[in-house]
């Protein structure tokens, strides 16, 4: 199953807003199409986010429209910064080969440290574990292997039986992709809502917690899915460790702390309504951040391709951000 | 509106499946269908279920099936104490009073210890405070006035203006009534997703929490909706008030602790689907634990019709359950 692809002069998009029910792909031709893409959602996850940016440049590079896609993908979500750092490649090595080639070495690093740091955080997971995990963190969200749930697909390949407790993540779900993704790895699952997750941390029913992040600051702050930050002062509060996966990419050297993390909201229509069909009152409002911020006092330790780091300096020294 | 009214023999429910988008009646001539009325949600919160099982009892009476009332109301809903309180008050005084009186009287009893809770819990509010609330506390959940919404109704009618974060409760979204009653008391609110929760908190948008408890314990350690725990331990964190309001229906006085609380666990479609649509793929499994335990050491304040408690020792001394 490819998430993304590129190929006659196009980028093919697995439609993650149409999964589980339905294998659509998306084909986009300019970078604006890309830029849409990535807003909307048919492709999400850092990683494969990042990787979407790199061929939405190269699209816009080859139609002499290059700072136009930049600027554009740039703006398409605001939180992840792989995908800042994916146009940020795109753009220092622009005199030195086709996009489409730069495009496709971003893609192969990607998968490369995506394949690298699975095999790292396999070394943390015990035998026998129960894990719990949030949002989505597979092949689909990391164009192959993943994160999080790369480090799970490792441990089950390398027969540690784990099973997983998947946060359903709202408003948009995220966990029927990550179920989806489990079942066809045959790896033991169960769906939970997402304020379950504190009464089985409380019976004993989770080991560790592995997830993903979108950025994370030089003091080891870190962005990621909404609903990350209560697991993390949960995984705290029950003495569980608490992992964070990502590839280097995910650094940003130049926001100091979470204070500065741009959070971006969402359409409110996301949470008071569900496949079209309004949940609440006429003229009720949300609020709907996609992101929280966690402390790096929260955080057992990082994984990135280098290796497993257990404090924010010895991640920045660690890892060829 | 009316949640619960008796009238021509029978008792009417206003349907809590179907708000905030339809205002329908349910009519159960028997104890059977108030016991499946109950067990299917059609009226819901420990208070109002409790009055509802009370009239369940009387119509059972009526019928010469006292026995047989009382063994399925009590197993309609297992958390909830206030259903078993209501059964016992009906069993107790049966040989007193006519059924339908005695099943009045408790439905009094239980408006007017709310009406009272409210006015008590008010004195903790302090003007213009952001409040988050879960599940719905309101006059749906407890016949009339409410728990935790009634203390805030009561705090917006002295003129204190708060405003409301209200979480949307998965997995049966009990924002939506607690949405459409402030909606109606022109309460300002915003929805949020359960799991956003706690980087309000972190942004200092909660002054306070107030909820409400479906089993408090004589150690003070009480069930409520799942998603109670998680908020408590956030509470704590973050230095936050955490108020715990009810009537002393809701008190058990033989249970010592909430270890020995019996969890009632939902069907797993209530996670799985919305509307009778699937999110999830085939196959896919889910956990659906209605309620979870707090323990007693993050509650700041118990809240009854009797006054405010900071300890659960006060809390035994000062209510009359």
């Amino acid at each position: 199953m490819e998430t993304i692809s590129f190929r006659n002069n196009a980028l093919f998009l697995l439609d993650q807003r149409k999964l589980p029910h339905k294998e659509e792909r998306v084909k986009c031709k300019t970078y604006a199409e890309v830029s849409s893409a990535i807003k909307n959602m048919v492709v999400r996850g850092a990683p494969a986010i990042s990787v979407a940016a790199a061929y939405g440049c190269a699209l816009g590079a080859i139609a002499g429209k290059e700072t136009q896609a930049y600027r554009s993908l740039i703006s398409s979500r605001p939180t992840a910064v792989d995908l800042a750092n994916a146009i940020g490649f795109m753009r220092a090595n622009r005199t030195r080969k086709s996009p489409l080639t730069l495009a496709g070495e971003w893609e192969k690093t990607v998968y490369d440290k995506c394949r690298r740091l699975r095999l790292h955080g396999a070394r943390l997971i015990p035998r026998n574990p129960k894990i719990l995990t949030h949002c989505n963190t597979g092949p689909l969200a990391a164009g192959k292997y993943g994160t999080a749930l790369g480090v799970i697909a490792a441990a089950h390949k390398s027969g540690k039986r784990p099973f997983v407790w998947v946060k359903e993540t709202r408003p948009r779900f995220q966990g029927a992709l990550t179920s989806w993704e489990l079942g066809r790895m045959r790896i033991p699952h169960r769906v939970i809502v997402d304020s379950a997750a504190a009464s089985l941390m409380a019976g004993g029913e989770v080991d560790l917690v592995i997830l993903g992040a979108d950025r994370i600051c030089r003091n080891g702050d870190f962005a990621n899915k909404v609903g990350t930050y209560d697991l993390a002062v949960l995984a705290h509060a029950h003495k569980i460790p608490f992992y964070v996966t990502a590839p280097s990419s995910t650094l940003d050297s130049r926001l100091k702390s979470g204070n500065s993390i741009q959070i971006e909201r969402r359409d409110e229509k996301e949470v008071l309504e569900f496949s079209g069909k309004r949940i609440y009152a006429k003229g009720t409002r949300a609020l709907n951040p996609a992101f929280d911020v966690t402390p790096h006092k929260l955080v057992t330790a990082y994984i990135t391709e280098d290796g497993i780091f257990r404090s924010p300096d010895a991640l920045w020294k660690g890892t060829k951000a």
